[in-house]
């Protein structure tokens, strides 16, 4: 990942000329920017061997050799950096940044690992990337990789498993401190990498990592969340709070075997059809969650949060045309405003087999996993138990293995229910003042790339972070700056980035770690 | 498929040195179980190879593989046997045995393709026979396939798709064959066999093959159905009627893409919810169907079936503690009375990922697939309107191909509807002297095995057979006599036949081949 330095040099040369300093002859942010500008091939052959590499938080070979990958572009660009580990789980790639003078720290988490994938269902291997002239949806069709001079196209996209989700900060990380170090930039700020490999098994040791190399990250005095979709309307935004995330499984019982559906149609129980009545009394046809207590636990909005969703843009209607949708849940409440309340959705149902492969059977199980999003104010637990209540309240029998044919007679109807735990929501105080000089650092930034009040300052975004984690371990505030382009496919097939979005990091990174120490 | 005829040919020997006949010797019944008991390995070993042919219907390359086999095993015992063929489609294998001076003709209906495989959902390869000590609910045990001489216990299970529907009707006819070849017994009356190559696809061609070599069924008197399942009590069956079948898609719609949980959850329909609403407006939780007109066209059940139907065995109890069921749909009515009534069931759901490969999304769509059982009386194209009518009352635009975005700003919702057709229900008068000839014999080899009383005379089965089209074809009744265990998965993964079923098969060919010719 050695760039030609071939403007930044010049740079340099002119500067040491003039008898000026870097900063003096060229902004930070405009030294990145020439660099890309010259470098937007390479950058994209080192994205795309980057995301060669599998990362399936639960395959530790993969997580391993991905893990090492990093650590050396690191320590390539300058950075101080060595995995932690804790046995049996995947490492921390931490890197440090310690700049002499500097009176704050930054720090800065990504996560490297991604989300699972069921490979039948993408366009291509999820772990060989493709270059494609535009996203799928819009018509776009693959093109080669771009060689050394070639122009590259802002509005390509580039295909594969954690383009988005969330090896793209990573991508655009590395080039920004090369070009600092090629000219010679020093950041405003120390600058703390803990780069976390199992986010989307639910960051499970990450507590347990801070814990342990607590001196590492005690000088953190805010930490930067490089992870989640821009704004819908492809603006960037930063959020000061997430939802939590919890999964669950329901399954019901039929006969102990397949049957099937002629010699016994009519008289076996049709678990489909429970399972459909099970799932219909859970919500309403508008969306309402019709479990009692669901909305009874969420914190209250805030008089600021209520002010920062109105200032959002109002882009539902942009949205719904964009996905074919003429109406939502809970319209007429806007999405911001649906993303302050816990949400329980159906994620998957598998019974039996459907188009080709379907059967004369009626199948002896039926199965459903629930994802639901917590809010501030939430208790997983206690939210687990509130379903757990609903479905005893539907006549089902409530158990947490297979049941036996002793219970199977027992009991009319049966629920396993499975999973729980997950992740608590999070929101960081938006009068908080460090958030308030990260926020005016990022208005600045955005204002470069996408113009005048371009950035979006949302109180809440929908996705799940680890973002209690850390404020919890370090009690430091925590603010989310995501990249990716809002239709990036994240956790679904065929997940890709916008080349525009990249570039955007590449800008929003520069700046972020330039920016003036007075605003502190 | 050549047998060690040691017994037979001691009889033969022994019938010579008497002066009498073999007839006089041994029944022919005794003949073929004498001859069976001598053979059982070998017979084993013969379906066993019969087994590992594949044999989807729309596989056309397997097809012919496993209809010219079949041929030539019939032609090996004595049929005349041919394939007949219409392009393009699987053939019929055709047979014939023409005895002097008989003076009514039976025609034999076996099919030769199974049902459609998922081999991840099967405990070995579904063409990869294998022998268990039992069934597997039962703790069976793989074990080896006997050789020569072994012991053959009866209770022993063999795995493979089609073991029970339909091989095993071919697997041991073949054995009878060729036991009367060897000992020279003749058939009572001319044999036609018609074995049909599509019979999981719905038999398409049937009628048009009937049609076409008219000349070689117009002789026919009676249609023997070689399919389906015994009793449930595992006593031998006879049965006048089998439910019509069709296949009905509903696919319903959330946004174009899936869309993450988190950030799009409480906003963009739930399509797994949604589609549960609709099949909960289907069917109430009794298992009555909801949708208007369902019960209307089935035709009243006549004196003679009703009465057949109190003659039947009361096996709800069993089986529902054999099955793990506390409850069974449109209780207090029994198996038997359900089956004269349409049904309306979930064969299958799919909808994103559960397990392992659930992911954080709200799925794009949602997919059910339903299987519909009619019975004497409803038009399939009736019974799919009801069904439409029903989900457009429920407030979908219903359609026929996936909706563009230009369909999909039209309306909220909207359900793609595919499938349909399939085949009518049928029904032989139970006072037809040819089926109360057929009845007779099959009462007496059902005493032979299973002792006094053992027929279970059913007016209709739950299952569907090409029934309508023989007997449209040919106006002649028709009449199913299975052979298979009721618990043999058929139609689903790992179905089997229990040995003792194929001893039985045998058994009763060997009557109904040489039942009295004054019973006409």
């Amino acid at each position: 990942m050695i760039y030609q330095p071939r403007i930044a040099f010049i740079s340099i040369l002119l500067g040491l000329l003039a008898g000026v300093s870097i900063a003096d002859a060229q902004s930070p942010q405009q030294v990145v920017r020439t660099f890309r500008e010259n470098n937007e091939a390479a950058i994209l052959g080192d994205f795309r061997e980057f995301l060669r590499y599998p990362n399936r938080a639960r395959d530790l070979g993969d997580i391993e050799a991905i893990a090492s990958y990093i650590r050396d572009e690191l320590i390539e660009v300058g950075v101080h950096s060595e995995l932690l580990r804790i046995d049996g789980v995947p490492p921390i790639v931490y890197g440090e940044i310690l700049v002499p003078g500097a009176t704050r720290t930054l720090g800065i988490y990504v996560h490297y690992d991604g989300q699972a994938v069921d490979p039948n269902n993408w366009t291509h291997p999820p772990f060989e990337p493709m270059l494609y002239t535009a996203s799928m949806e819009a018509g776009g069709e693959p093109r080669p990789f771009p060689t050394e001079g070639d122009p590259v196209d802002p509005e390509w996209r580039i295909y594969a498993r954690s383009a988005g989700d969330d090896k793209a900060p990573i991508a655009a990380l590395i080039p920004v401190l090369e070009s600092f170090r090629n000219v010679g930039v020093t950041p405003t700020s120390n600058l703390v990498f803990f780069f976390d490999g199992e986010e989307e098994a639910g960051s499970k040791n990450l507590g347990d990592y801070m814990r342990r190399w607590n001196d590492k990250i005690e000088d953190v005095d805010i930490w930067l969340f490089f992870d989640g979709p821009a704004h819908v309307s492809g603006r960037p935004q930063v959020t000061f709070g997430v939802r939590g995330s919890m999964g669950l499984e329901v399954t019901v019982y039929g006969a102990t075997r397949n049957l099937h559906s002629g010699h016994y149609g009519n008289w076996t129980p049709d678990t489909g059809n429970i399972l459909a009545r099970l799932l219909a009394s859970m919500k309403d046809e508008k969306g309402r969650v019709l479990i009692d207590g669901w909305y009874d636990t969420a914190d209250p909005i805030g008089d600021e949060e209520l002010a920062a969703l109105r200032g959002m843009p109002d882009w539902d209607g942009q949205l719904k045309e964009e996905l074919g949708l003429v109406w939502t849940e809970g319209q007429p409440e806007k999405l911001p405003e649906r993303l302050m309340v816990p949400a329980l959705n159906v994620r998957g149902i598998t019974s039996g087999n459907t188009g080709s492969l379907a059967r004369n059977v009626i199948p002896n199980t039926a199965v459903a996993s629930l994802g639901v999003r917590l809010v501030k104010g939430n208790e997983p637990e206690h939210m687990k138990n509130l379903v757990v209540s609903h479905i005893e309240k539907m006549g089902f029998h409530v158990v947490s293995e297979d049941p036996d044919i002793t219970l199977r007679m027992q009991f009319p109807r049966i629920a396993k229910i499975t999973g729980g735990g997950g992740s608590v929501a999070s929101r960081t105080s938006m009068a908080d003042p460090f958030a308030q000089s990260v926020v005016a650092a990022a208005r600045e930034a955005a204002e470069q790339t996408f113009g005048e009040d371009a950035l979006v300052v949302a109180p809440g975004m929908g996705g799940t972070l680890p973002l209690g984690v850390l404020t919890e371990v370090t009690g430091k505030p925590a603010i989310i700056v995501p990249v990716a382009n809002h239709d990036n496919n994240q956790h679904a097939p065929d997940e890709n980035l916008r080349i525009a979005n990249l570039w955007y990091a590449i800008d929003l990174y520069a700046s972020l770690l330039t920016m003036p120490s007075t605003l502190f």
